[in-house]
Parts: C-alpha cells; sequence; structure tokens
C-alpha cells in the first residue's frame, strides 16, 4: 500500500477547483493540497465539528463549533452573547466581519513506520480562509439553522419544531464565504527510508472509522415511538 | 437521560486544577467549563491531532496537527521550514515565541432534540492558551519526538528506530505549557423545553465512537511478522 497523494485538482480558476492564494498555498507538503470543490464538500459534510480560529486582543482563538454548508457558504451559531459573533458585528450599518479560519479534519488511520521520524496519520483536512459576516436575513438565518441541524443529521429539520421567534432572536449566525479555500488528503501506506525497510519492527497501517451507537431515546419520549428510518439508517 | 455537565473541580489554585484566567473562562457555556488536571490530560490522551491556532499578518490560522504530552508540556513538531516554526524562531538570543491557541475535540454523540433549536453534540474538548516555544536542548526535543509517537500509539517509539542527526535537524518542536486550560464538556441527553415534549418527532443521542479497523500490514513486511502486542491490543 504506498502513499498516494492528492495533487491539485486544476488551475487557478478551473472548473470544479478554488483557486489557489496566498493563503491557501502551503510552504509544505504542497503535493498534498488540493483544491477542488466536490472534495472540499465532501469532506466538509462529513465532519460534525469545525475548529474556528480568530483574533482576540492580538491572540489566536481557537474553539469547536457546530457549522453547517449551503453551496458555497458556511454558517456557525452561537448565543448572540458569544465571544466571536458578537465581534463580528460592527453595528448595523457597517459589519466590518471577522476575520476567521475554519478548519475541519477527519483522521483516517495511524500510520506505523518503522522509523520514528516517518510516524503519521491518514487524514483530510479543509482549511477556509475568509471574513465571517453576520446573517441578518430572516430567510438566509432560517435556511442556515436548517443547514445546521441537517448538517448533524441529513433530513432532521423537517422533523424537528422549527425555531421560534424568540430562539431566533436569542441566536446569532455567521456566514463564511468559500472562496479561499484547501484541502490536504494523506491516505495509504508507510513511507519509510530504502534501508530502514529490513528492520525489525512492524509497520503498517491501522485503520480508524467513526462508529454509530445504540440510539438512546430520551426518557420523556412515549416508548411505542419508532426511530425513524433515517436515523435507523446511520 | 437528563443532560449533565461538568462545573469547575475546583476553586482557583486548588491541587489538580488549572487557575482560571480571563482568556480560559467562557463568556457563554460558564456551566460546563472546568479546569481538573485529570480531566484535561485524559482528553488531550485520547484525541491524535489537534488543531493549533496562530496568527499570520494579523490574520488567524488554523491547522491541525499531531502532538504529544510529557507532564504538563504539550509539543508539536513539522519540518524547519513549515510556517508556525520558523515564526516561533526568533534567532538564537531571544525566541520571542509564538502566540497560540491549541485545541483538542472528541464529539461523543450527536443529540437530538424536539426543537431545532435544542440541537447539540456531546464532546469533550481542551481548550490550552499560550505561548509556543522553539525547543533548543537536544535531550528534550528527543523526550518530545517519543512523546509525540507515543501518543499515536503508547509504547510504540521503544519499537521503531529512533531519529538519527539528519532527521532531528530537519524537524522543529515547539513546547507550549499547560498553563491557561480549560476543558468543556457536554454529556447525557436533550434539553427539550417542556412544551416540547409531546410533539411527535423522535428525540435522543446517538453516540459516536471511533472504532480501530484490521490492521493493513505494509507490502514490505516480512509476511510472517506477526502484529505486535500493544497493537493487537488496540
Amino acid at each position: 500500500m504506498p502513499e498516494t497523494t492528492t495533487s491539485a485538482a486544476g488551475e487557478p480558476g478551473a472548473r470544479g477547483a478554488y483557486e489557489p492564494t496566498d493563503l491557501t498555498v502551503p510552504t509544505r507538503g504542497r503535493p498534498r493540497a488540493s483544491y477542488d470543490r466536490e472534495l472540499v464538500h465532501a469532506i466538509l459534510d462529513e465532519a460534525y465539528v469545525c475548529h474556528l480560529g480568530f483574533v482576540r486582543d492580538g491572540r489566536p482563538v481557537v474553539l469547536p463549533t457546530l457549522y453547517g454548508r449551503v453551496g458555497e457558504r458556511l454558517y456557525v451559531h452561537g448565543s448572540t452573547g458569544s465571544r466571536p459573533l458578537r465581534m463580528a458585528d460592527g453595528g448595523p450599518d457597517a459589519d466590518p466581519g471577522l476575520a476567521v479560519c475554519l478548519t475541519v479534519t477527519h483522521v483516517d488511520g495511524l500510520v506505523l513506520a518503522r522509523s520514528a521520524f516517518h510516524h503519521s496519520v491518514n487524514y483530510r483536512s479543509v482549511v477556509v480562509h475568509g471574513t465571517a459576516y453576520q446573517v441578518t436575513d430572516a430567510e438566509e438565518k432560517r435556511a442556515a439553522l436548517d443547514a445546521l441541524v441537517d448538517h448533524v443529521v441529513p433530513g432532521r429539520s423537517a422533523d424537528s419544531r422549527p425555531a421560534n421567534a424568540k430562539e431566533l432572536a436569542a441566536t446569532a449566525v455567521l456566514r463564511l464565504g468559500l472562496a479561499e479555500v484547501s484541502a490536504k488528503v494523506r491516505t495509504g501506506g508507510v513511507n519509510d527510508e530504502p534501508e530502514d525497510l529490513s528492520l525489525p519492527h512492524w509497520a503498517g497501517v491501522i485503520p480508524l472509522t467513526t462508529r454509530y451507537g445504540t440510539a438512546i431515546p430520551d426518557e420523556d419520549l412515549d416508548p411505542s415511538a419508532a426511530l425513524p428510518d433515517y436515523l435507523a439508517a446511520l
């Protein structure tokens, strides 16, 4: 199982690819970078939590948070009192936005080489750079919140009570456009030095997968309530 | 299964707890914050990848990376040419360090409430604020690299070829002390409004776990080589 890497899917501006920029071309590991739109979407859609980075008082802050995607827009939400959401709100006249970096990572396997140096993990990650703005349009906000719920389980927003006016008012939503985006993927096997191949250390890959456990019904749920098909299918 | 939250394990300065600071006391979700040392260590030790945030040209950058822990120090590594590692190197006389935020998150379950608003995930996260410094001491660097390998699989560093001089020279290691640290944990069930309990939507938790797959031996491995016990035990 040789190591394989995903290369850039297209030239700058190519259909189906994001345009590489100074922010999205890595200084290292360039062969693993990809700007392919479908790959980026697939990595984003599979994860539950992103890590949202922003700058506060000159220092970096990285917080895990749920997110949703609608086409080429990502949405994160939070209480209207939370720090990043307050920071993005420059007032109704001129929202300056909040510079963010939103990163999503899947760890797919442990790569155990014969040499300590070549230990690694197989992974898929997406890094999105951009400016996040508060969503003020009521219709966009509703669609964003649906996307956040459907991101947890596809189809779930249609099988839950929609947010009411009070809940909508208590929730702030940030929009981040997918423009400065890159993916990195490592797949395949170990990458040992030729002179190390005969060393007496086991080498290979331990795959990692995320498994759904048995659903635990809420204690107040009618015991006769069946698990919906879209949940049973997980 | 009512929702339970973990509260602060101790007063500031208490034994076994990190001291809360302006950076580590959240503005929201305070009941879920914990400064318990054992909890923080357990969350850190279980994950494979952290999300490392730093500021470059005034903008946030969040990159996934491997890490290791030795007591109250975390270590990340990378090529000496990589951006954060170059940024942390202010020269041999005065390393100014690099302000970072290192975050680790486990998603333990999908929390499906009757209302869209109360959808959530069960999670455990740790956020570390601090200044990262390049490790220049050769012995500390070796111990840090061992910790990085043992973080992937405990005991693995003893069963692999140690880094040679060339590999050591090509690898930069950053040290981040565990001082400004907080954990957040959400466990338990859904948290619906009382008036929503009779709605006809399934509600409950879908647990998520990480599973190890069957080990895939390297194609150059002697077919008679047995999987070591410490890997078979995963």
